[in-house]
């Protein structure tokens, strides 16, 4: 792709606009809003949401900030909401879950409080990730990810627990990250840990598709896993197929979800753009509740092993960004292996050249 | 008001025009400047000035950089100038505390140091406050002031001395601190220190008028002044009125002065806007000298009390910018306790439709 | 100069453009890269190059990205490639010293390896002085300093050796660094070490030429360098005359490289600018090896006293920045020893007046 795509903040704005404020946006874990009241902050370019559980039972997602004189309502990154009410901290407006003005003092006698609920949006689940709306949809979240549903039914992703969490503030545009993680081509030479468990010239990739792209790998010799080792130290995942057990998929949902599902855990990585040369990455390691229960429970072989090779591919993205600035930078040609992204060169470039 | 009002860049380049470089701007205190050859520097915007007294008693100020090479001259922020010279550091030039450029070395035959004065600015007392207007004003600071002459008369401002000052680097746009300070209807949530003392039901405000906006609150119980826990330790300031004794007297003198005057001590706060979401605030407690000399003479009841208030209403400032950013943000309802931010408001808007 | 040449970064970057990408520009020694394989990193702008030589002993210079997809190749400030090979840390995409793809892996049947070497720029070595230069040179380097090659042939400087780096970071536009350096009218004021060893007044400035600016000044009193006492530690540089030993030259290579020659050493600085307000400056102290070797070899002297004046001189270019921002600022009147700077102005106001 040209320079400017990862260099300029007016590219930068129209894809924020296009690709996090006009789509499905993968924010968090149904986990986290399990009970009424329940709730986590979210945030979508320079937006705060409030994402919480109704006493109905039903999934709410609010702009986080008050209807009064506009003041941010939240600020405390999860949690769960006292009495279910809302109250701002300035001049003590009160909502319910439902986002429903409650209160508000010394209003005059026009004022109508049902005039002022939180500012509501879409919110949507899919096998256990959030999914928010700030626009409106074309699709729901199941009609876009439909061609999903069977590759990954038997991973029971709504069942798996977060178990680690772990945010890097990474140098680099979005899009080389997504990039990155399209392709293997990199790892003999970036990866020397990871290219001794699996190999790259074995991956096999499902048609590109405009919601999502992504393929599987095998191992190599007697690896079970990912992990420093190799060595599987967890059960199997319930229900996976004898030939599910030897691979792992890695999937980007567009526009910022990474999805790695290993035969034996999950791993999630939740790209938010920062600046068009910076991008926070959350990384998320999900097992299952029966193994994490258990005394013996191990998780440190798995997430050293992608911590190291989150660090080794975030250090080349940003050495790739510090490249693609320069005035000799012109796009190079694509190799073999990098045929996915150009799938997801073409989607940047077609929604880019489509009128907001 | 508007989004853009608190967070575009440009209309924060027209306020600094219309309001702090076109306005008597506060910048200090008389006492600073009390002898001939004393200074301080000021700042307004991205200006610098020199206030000082020069040794016929004149107050002068003038923007604080050399006429040769345009050399910023001074970086002291107070003090007292040697000799009576301003002395450039760069190449020497020196100049009086009249401003004349008294030396300059190797300059040309037709070079006269009469032509390269200090650039001279206009500069004023009130009730002890110094004042600085950058441009041509339409009024003096008296006649600007005029309505506050007998109302303030009682606290013999200028008799004040300075015991203690607090600088603060406040994440929000001015105007939402000036918003802050001119209601107290978030008082009750905000402040449950200050809420004891005071009725915010009980505010009594003047007409708002184009040069500041203001009025008075009474104490609870047997509150006395506002300190940690209500007890007045210092004398009552010298010819205050028994109905003056039981009140505070809090005023936005526009665009940067917050006066706050208690029976036993005033409170000043100087705004200076950096950035459309960036102000520093110099917060400074103002004494009766007879009080100050006494040997059991106290003052951290008034400073920890404005402190922890301060911090509370800085904090919501900031959640307040945070909030206004967002693309959902639109203007809210006011209570019929705000008043006095739509006299601010509609000055802020009549001002910024002005041709500059 | 209008205050827009100091503070204005669409001037910085069209002076960036045209001083910086559009002349020689000097960016270390040729003794970094004294053996085939050796490198350092150089940066022009946000350009990162790299200057190496190569196997057949040509020195050679390239932006520092892959062809492939623009990763910024290195990252180590200077060394040796190993086996001749510069291989990019991303996909292994294989170079050789002189620039050409070597390795590629997996690309497709139609790929021509000779379609992607590296981008090479133009280098070339001027009495051990590296310049690079990013277009179209109009003269070889050779031609542009022609003029000086005879004035400073006796110091040998291809000779000298570095023996110290300070790295300096100044807020200050990169021309009033040149200004600065160009004048010592500051001298008595600022300098008062300096002042003791040399007299301002004593400077004899060459006629400006369009590629540099400079002149000579010679000792006070007892003086034999530039040094805290002004005794002399190291034997005289062989092949200097009787008066070319009791001078100092000062010379500014346009755009960047400020060149002090004394009796003992040469001093030079390279500026980088970063920002309209923001000069990095690398100060190098270089000797003759002669000197180097012997075991009584001393530096301390020569290193103490530029350091220090150094840092008096980026001090008040600083305060030269913050001065010129105000608003009240205006080009003030030269004196008779500022003709060096009117003739940088020259040259600076005539190349920005040309089309790019």
């Amino acid at each position: 792709m040209p320079q400017r795509y990862y260099t300029d903040p007016e590219q930068f704005g129209a894809e924020t606009e296009r690709f996090f404020f006009n789509r499905w946006v993968c924010t968090g874990r149904a986990e986290q809003v399990a009970r009424p009241g329940d709730y986590f902050l979210a945030e979508i370019g320079a937006e705060s949401l409030i994402v919480t559980r109704d006493t109905a039972g039903i999934l709410r997602a609010f702009y986080n900030l008050c209807r009064h004189r506009g003041t941010r309502l939240w600020s405390e990154a999860e949690g769960s909401f006292d009495g279910g009410r809302i109250r701002c901290p300035y001049h003590a407006w009160t909502y319910g879950l439902d986002g429903a003005l409650l209160a508000a003092g010394q209003m005059g006698e026009d004022f109508s409080r049902a005039d002022y609920p939180l500012h509501a949006v879409q919110v949507d689940v899919w096998e256990g990730h959030v999914f928010i709306h700030l626009g409106v949809p074309k699709q729901t979240l199941a009609e876009q990810l439909a061609p999903l549903r069977q590759s990954f039914a038997a991973w029971q992703m709504a069942v798996l627990k977060r178990h680690k969490r772990i945010v890097y503030e990474v140098r680099a545009n979005w899009k080389l990250i997504i990039a990155n993680y399209s392709e293997c081509l990199h790892c003999p030479s970036l990866h020397p840990a990871l290219s001794r468990l699996t190999d790259y010239l074995g991956a096999k990739n499902l048609p590109p598709s405009p919601a999502f792209i992504g393929g599987s790998m095998g191992f190599k010799g007697s690896a079970e896993t990912m992990s420093m080792d190799g060595v599987r130290r967890r059960a199997y995942l319930p229900g996976l197929s004898a030939a599910e057990r030897k691979l792992v998929n890695y999937y980007v949902v567009y526009p910022n979800l990474l999805l790695s599902l290993h035969p034996d855990y999950m791993l999630t990585h939740r790209l938010m753009p920062r600046a068009v040369d910076h991008t926070q990455i959350v990384c998320e390691w999900h097992f299952h509740p029966e193994e994490m229960v258990k005394p013996d429970f191990e998780s440190a072989d798995a997430i050293d092993f992608w911590d190291q090779t989150n660090r080794e591919d975030w250090r080349i993205c940003e050495l790739a960004q510090q490249g693609v600035r320069s005035r000799a930078y012109t796009p190079g040609p694509y190799s073999k292996r990098e045929e996915l992204l150009q799938a997801f060169d073409r989607v940047v470039a077609e929604d880019s050249a489509r009128t907001p």
